[in-house]
This record gives structure tokens, sequence and C-alpha cells, in this order.
């Protein structure tokens, strides 16, 4: 299983992981090399940095991928997609994916959504300092806890039916309702079992602020 | 037209414009209070402010409601279905929705997917120093551009179909193509026309940072 670390534009408020492989996508290949990390590919059109930087990230990229501005991708789109094309076992973590714009973090929250994505959504996870977000295909899947995230919250993509069974919010049959955004679940010392009938779900772990 | 200031518990990154009423949400009354802004309502189950603070926030606060600390609404909605149920014609603005758990962020995005807030979507707009959004149900509506956001995004509701006239990405039978959020669109100078066939589509204005 090869580690990536892959860091976007948005708040880059923890450090990555240590990682086999780290992609910088547009302004996040500066976040990398300010770190004194590797940038083993840069993916991006880098309309959002100076061509000094521009000049900078060419020179310390292993590879660098560049996309025009006009697309129907997003940059951090384009870089998952070029991670999956190379590697088939693969875990990528995604950093710096919120705060900012919230069109880029709607659009990063819903990467399952994106058709070509959807068959590696398992091996995506988004995580900044209050949460960890991971995805689900249609189907039953069994939902560890993560250490130090206190609520874990569910999106059901659209109009599909989930049900959580042992948690501190149980949703079945009996109880049923639809949520948009099933939020503050928590663990009861145990894994969970959830099942969803079509789609995906969104699994959103979060803590308060420290 | 009563305005109305609304804070709840995320990143306070931006003071509210001026308002006739100031309604502070949870930890977003201690916000208020820090600002020297006046807080007529404060509403929330209080559940992540100190026992000192609630004693301040009770004391400072024209009207309090508290709610219990389990229950199916936010307290952002609660907030917003006591705003409703008191002011018929109301145009409420809220601060610090985004930021800290993307749980809440999602759940504050997706205000217009609740039944008891649907009919009031078009008061409802949510602000922060990038971004702002605002909702719109099914049918035609014209979109103007806002001074100073460079960007506009469409969150269609599930499965609804929007069109877009007179952007500089239009969206039309002749190209139409389904996203779940329809990124960086730009105004060209006159107002978009949009429609939408079912539900309701998130308007996400937004800017790069400064």
């Amino acid at each position: 299983m090869i580690r990536v670390a892959a860091v976007a534009g948005g708040q880059f408020d923890s450090l990555p992981a240590p990682a086999d492989l780290y992609v910088g996508v547009d302004a996040g290949c500066l976040r990398l090399l300010e770190n004194d990390l590797p940038l083993d590919m840069a993916v991006g059109d880098f309309d959002s940095v100076s061509p000094a930087d521009l000049s900078r990230i060419e020179e310390r990229a292993e590879l660098v991928i560049k996309a025009p501005a006009e697309k129907d991708d997003t940059d951090l789109e384009l870089a998952l997609k070029e991670i999956f094309k190379r590697h088939q076992t693969v875990q990528v973590q995604i950093y710096a994916a919120f705060g900012g714009r919230m069109d880029h973090a709607m659009t990063n929250l819903f990467l399952a959504a994106e058709p070509d994505l959807a068959p590696f959504m398992e091996h995506i996870e988004l995580v900044d300092q209050q949460n960890v977000i991971r995805f689900r295909p249609a189907g039953q899947h069994r939902i560890s806890p993560i250490a130090g995230m206190t609520y874990i919250s569910f999106m059901p993509s659209d109009g599909s039916r989930l049900t959580i069974k042992h948690a501190k919010y149980p949703l079945e049959d009996e109880n049923y309702f639809y949520k948009k955004c099933y939020a503050s679940n928590e663990f009861i010392g145990r894994d969970m079992d959830i099942s969803l009938d079509t789609g995906y779900v969104v699994l959103i772990y979060s803590k308060d602020k420290d």
C-alpha cells in the first residue's frame, strides 16, 4: 500500500503524516516546499501562484503536470486521477482541502460524486485539524472510531437510505427519518455497522476545538 | 424589512453588517458581547460555553432560549425557527457558520433542505470573509453579482436540473451535464438567469484570499 499525502490550496492547518509520495496541488506545492517536505508530483493550472513561485515549483518537483486554467475538473480532481492512474494500491490523505472558498471545499467534500473518482473513494481521506472525511459506497460497512475524534456524522448521497447500528443514535427502520446530514453521532465503545442502498455516504469524523 | 445578524459558533472572521436585531447562537453569543454588539436573543443548549460565560450571556441577553443538548435541530436551526416565528418580513445574515467542525458547516450550508426552514430560504444568507451563500427554490430567478465577489457556484439539490443563462459558462440544454457543484462561474457584466425544476439551489458567491 503506497501512502500518498496530497496538499491542496485551502487552509494548511496540520502537517501531513509520513507518506511515500508527496503531491502538491497548485498553491499546495508551496506548502510542501515551505515545510521541507518532498514534492514528488506538482499538479495544477498554477494560476494562483506567482511566476517566481512557479519557477521554484518547476525546479524542485520531480514531476510537473500542468493543466489548462479552463477545464471541467478541479486541480485536486486532476491530481487524484493522475495518482490513481499510476498506482493501484494506494491510500491518499488530502490536506488543506477546506478553509477559504466554500465552492472548493464542496467540490472536495463531494469527490465521491465524480464518476471517475467513485471507484477509488475508499482510498481517499480528507484531513484537517478538526475533521477527517471518508467515503463509503452503497453496501454494508463496519465503521471504526478514530482516536481523538469525538463525533461522527453521515451525509448519504441523493436520496439514498442509510441505517446505523451500535451507535449512540441508531438509525433503523423503526425510527427512520431523512436528514441531509446526520450530525454529531458518537461511538459506544465498539464499531458501528452501517448500510446504504444506493450511491455513497460521506463520513465526517470531527472534534471540538482544542 | 427587519435585518437580523445571527452569529453561530464557527470561525468569526467578519463583523456583522449593521442590523436591527442581533442573535447569538450558543458560543456565538460571546462573539457579539466581545465586540460590544447587542445580544437581543441568545439561543442554544450552551454546552460549548463555560458556566461563567453562560451567566454573562444570561445577564446581558434581552431574551434567552435554552434548548436541550439532545435534539433533532442544531442550535442554529432552532434560532432561525425562533426568528421566523416572531418576524414575517425579515432578512437574516448568518456569521461564523463555517470553520471548525465540517458537520456543522454542512448542516449550515444545507439549511434549505430542512422542511421547516425551506419556506424562508430566500431570507437567509451565510457570510464569511471569502463567501456569501444564498438559497433559491425551484423556478426561475434573476441572479445579481455581489460587489467584491469574483465567482459564483451552484449546488442544485438532489437530482434537480439547473440551467444558467448569460454567464461566463452557460449551462443549457445543448451543453447540459450534471455536477454536484458547478464551481467558479463568473458574471459577464449583467445579471444571470437561472432555472431549476425541483428542490432548491445553493448559490455560493466567493473570492480568492485578499
